[in-house]
C-alpha cells in the first residue's frame, strides 16, 4: 500500500468518525431540546410541579406565579426575553433574618475585642462601641451603615484574600439561638424556592444588599443559590499594593459606596446597566423602596415583593414607625408578603 | 362509573404521562450529555477544528492553545473549575483599534459642538478643547482619562436611558477612514475568535476598559460577543431623581472611578471578587500591566496576553517611550502578541 493510500484511509476514517459523531450529536441535541420543550406543556396540561411548596396557597403565591407565567409566555403581550429577566433581592430581612443582628456581623462577634485591642480607635465608632458592650439593639439602631462601618474598621489594612478566608466556615460553626441551627442554615426557605424558580425560568438573580460584597459573596452560593459574581452590595475601598513581591488588594478602612435606599439603583445600574423586572425587599429599614420604584418605572412589566415582618412567633415582628415601606407598597402597587400567613415554613434550606 | 373511579383514572393517566415524559427527558439528557462529552475526545484524537483561523501558526497561538488545554483537562494538575475560569480583556487597543481616536469618542464627534454651545464650561476641559479643534493627537495625549472626562461633561444632567439611546446606531453609521467599514465592524478578528474560544471552553469573559461602561455596554455584545453585564470600565456618578413622576438615574458630570492601571484590579475585585486567570491587554498606554500582574500573582495557573502594536501597514505602530509594558512582559512572563507576525487578519468580524 502506498503512503498516499495509507494517509487517505487514515484521513477518511477520521473525517468520517468526526462526521458521525457530529451527526449523532446534532440528533441527540434535537431530541433533547424537543423533549425539554415538552416540559412546560406537560406540566401545564397535566400535573403542576409545585416549585414553591413552602408558600401557602394565598393570593401572594398566585400573583408571583401569574407574573412569571405571563413574562415567559413566548409570543404573549408581556413576554420578556431572557437577557432582560433580571431579578434583584435585598439580603438581610429578605433572604435571611436581620434580627437580632445582620448576618455580616456574625463572623465578627468573636474577633471584635481582639481587633479593638490592636487598634483602640475602632472602639470610638458608635456601632463598634455598641457591639463591644454586647448591646445588639444599639448595633441594630445604626442600621446597615453601622454594619458597613464596623466591617470597614475591622478590615483596614488586610488583603482581600485574608478577609475572605474564614467567613463561610464561621457561619457554619456559629449557631443561631433563635433558630437552633448554624447561621449558614438560616435561609428563608420560601425565598430560596423563589430564587430557584426564577433561575429555572431564565432569570439572572442578583443580591443587592446593604451588607458589603466582601462578606455576602462568601455565602451567597451556599445559602441562596446565587453565585458570587451576581452579588452587589456596599463596598469598601481597596488599593493595589505589593507584599512579599506579590500584588494584593488591601482594604483602606473607607466605605466606597453605601448600598442602601437611593444607592441601590445606582449600584444596579453600575453592575448590570438594566432596570430589574423582579425585585424582592422588606419593610423594617426603608432600604428597598427606591430600587422597587426604579424597577416599577421601567418600560414594560415588572413585579415587586415586599416582605412584612409580622410573625413574632416564628421570626420577629417589627415595622417602621411611620409605616413608610408598607405605605409605599400601597401607593405603587408592590405585592406585600405576610410572613405569618403566606409562608408555611420560615427558616430552613 | 363512580366519580371516584373517574378521578382515579384521570389521576393515573396524568401521573403516568408525566412519569413517561420525565423518563424520556432523563434518557434524552443522558444521551445528549454523553455525546456532548465525546466532542473534546474526538477533536483531540482526530481532526482539530481550528477555532483561531485568523492567527498564524506561531508560538503565540500554540501558547494560548496549550494554556486552554491544560486548565480544561479534567483530572490534570492544572485543571481550573468553570467558576474560576475568569477572563478579562481591555477594549481600546486590545479588542479594537484605539487610534486615531478611542471608540467611545466616535458617537460624540458630531454632538460636541452642540453640547459646548449649550454649556460653554465644557470647552474649558483640555480634552474637550482639543476635540473641538479637531486635534485628535492632543485628545489621544489626554489618554483614556481624557475620554472619560469628555463623556462626563457631555452626559451631565442626562438620564442613563437618554445617553444610551443612540450609541450603537451611531457606530453603525459612521465609517472608519482607516478601515473603510463602519466603526461597529472594527473588531480585531483574531481577538473575537479568542473571546469565542474562551467562552466555548467555559470561561466567563469580561471587558475591563478605561472607557466608561455606559458606552461599552451598548456595543459589547455585537462587536465582541460579550454581554453587557460582563462589562466593567470607568464609571460616572449617577443620582436617583424623579422626572415626570418617574424615577430616573441622572449623570452628575463627575467621574466615580477611572478604570486604568492600578484601578483595574480594584474594579475586577468589586465586580467579580476573583483574580482573572486569563488577561488580555496592550502596550501603548501602560494601562494593563497592573491587572496582568494581579492575575499572574493568583494561586494557580494564569495567562497574560500583551498586544504589541507593531503593524504600521495594516493598523498603527506605536509604543511607550520607556518601553514600560514590553519590559514588564519580559520580567513577569506575559505572552507578547506581534500584530504583524501573529495575526493573519487585523480588522473584520
Amino acid at each position: 500500500m502506498q503512503t498516499g493510500e495509507l494517509f487517505d484511509q487514515h484521513f477518511r476514517r477520521n473525517v468520517m468518525s468526526v462526521a458521525i459523531c457530529r451527526s449523532l450529536q446534532t440528533t441527540a441535541l434535537a431530541i433533547c431540546l424537543s423533549l425539554l420543550m415538552l416540559a412546560p406543556v406537560t406540566s401545564q396540561g397535566f400535573a403542576q410541579e409545585d416549585m414553591l411548596p413552602s408558600w401557602n396557597e394565598t393570593s401572594t403565591k398566585a400573583a408571583i406565579l401569574q407574573f412569571i407565567a405571563k413574562i415567559t409566555k413566548q409570543g404573549g403581550p408581556d413576554f420578556v426575553p431572557q437577557e432582560d429577566r433580571i431579578a434583584t433581592f435585598d439580603m438581610d430581612g429578605t433572604l435571611t433574618p436581620e434580627h437580632p443582628i445582620p448576618l455580616a456581623l456574625v463572623p465578627l462577634l468573636a474577633d471584635i475585642k481582639d481587633n479593638v485591642a490592636k487598634n483602640p480607635l475602632l472602639g470610638a465608632r458608635p456601632a463598634v462601641a455598641a457591639l463591644l458592650k454586647g448591646d445588639l439593639k444599639a448595633v441594630s439602631a445604626q442600621g446597615e451603615e453601622g454594619v458597613a462601618d464596623i466591617i470597614a474598621a475591622v478590615t483596614d489594612g488586610k488583603t482581600t484574600e485574608e478577609v475572605a478566608a474564614n467567613i463561610s466556615a464561621m457561619l457554619d460553626e456559629r449557631v443561631s439561638e433563635k433558630f437552633g441551627v448554624p447561621y449558614s442554615k438560616t435561609t428563608y426557605k420560601p425565598m430560596r424556592e423563589l430564587v430557584d424558580l426564577l433561575s429555572a425560568q431564565g432569570f439572572t438573580v442578583y443580591i443587592c444588599s446593604g451588607s458589603p460584597v466582601l462578606f455576602t459573596r462568601e455565602i451567597s452560593q451556599e445559602m441562596f443559590g446565587i453565585p458570587p459574581e451576581q452579588v452587589m452590595g456596599s463596598w469598601l475601598d481597596t488599593k493595589l499594593e505589593e507584599r512579599n513581591g506579590k500584588t494584593v488588594l488591601v482594604y483602606t478602612g473607607k466605605i466606597g459606596h453605601f448600598n442602601d435606599k437611593e444607592g441601590k439603583p445606582v449600584t444596579i445600574n453600575l453592575g448590570i446597566g438594566k432596570r430589574p423586572i423582579f425585585v424582592g425587599g422588606n419593610e423594617g429599614g426603608r432600604g428597598d423602596i427606591a430600587m422597587m420604584r426604579w424597577s416599577k418605572d421601567r418600560n414594560g412589566p415588572s413585579f415587586q415583593l415586599l416582605i412584612n415582618h409580622d410573625d413574632d412567633a416564628r421570626e420577629f415582628a417589627y415595622s417602621e414607625p411611620d409605616n413608610y415601606s408598607l405605605d409605599a407598597a400601597k401607593s405603587y402597587g408592590f405585592q406585600v408578603v405576610s410572613m405569618k400567613s403566606d409562608w408555611k415554613v420560615v427558616v430552613g434550606k
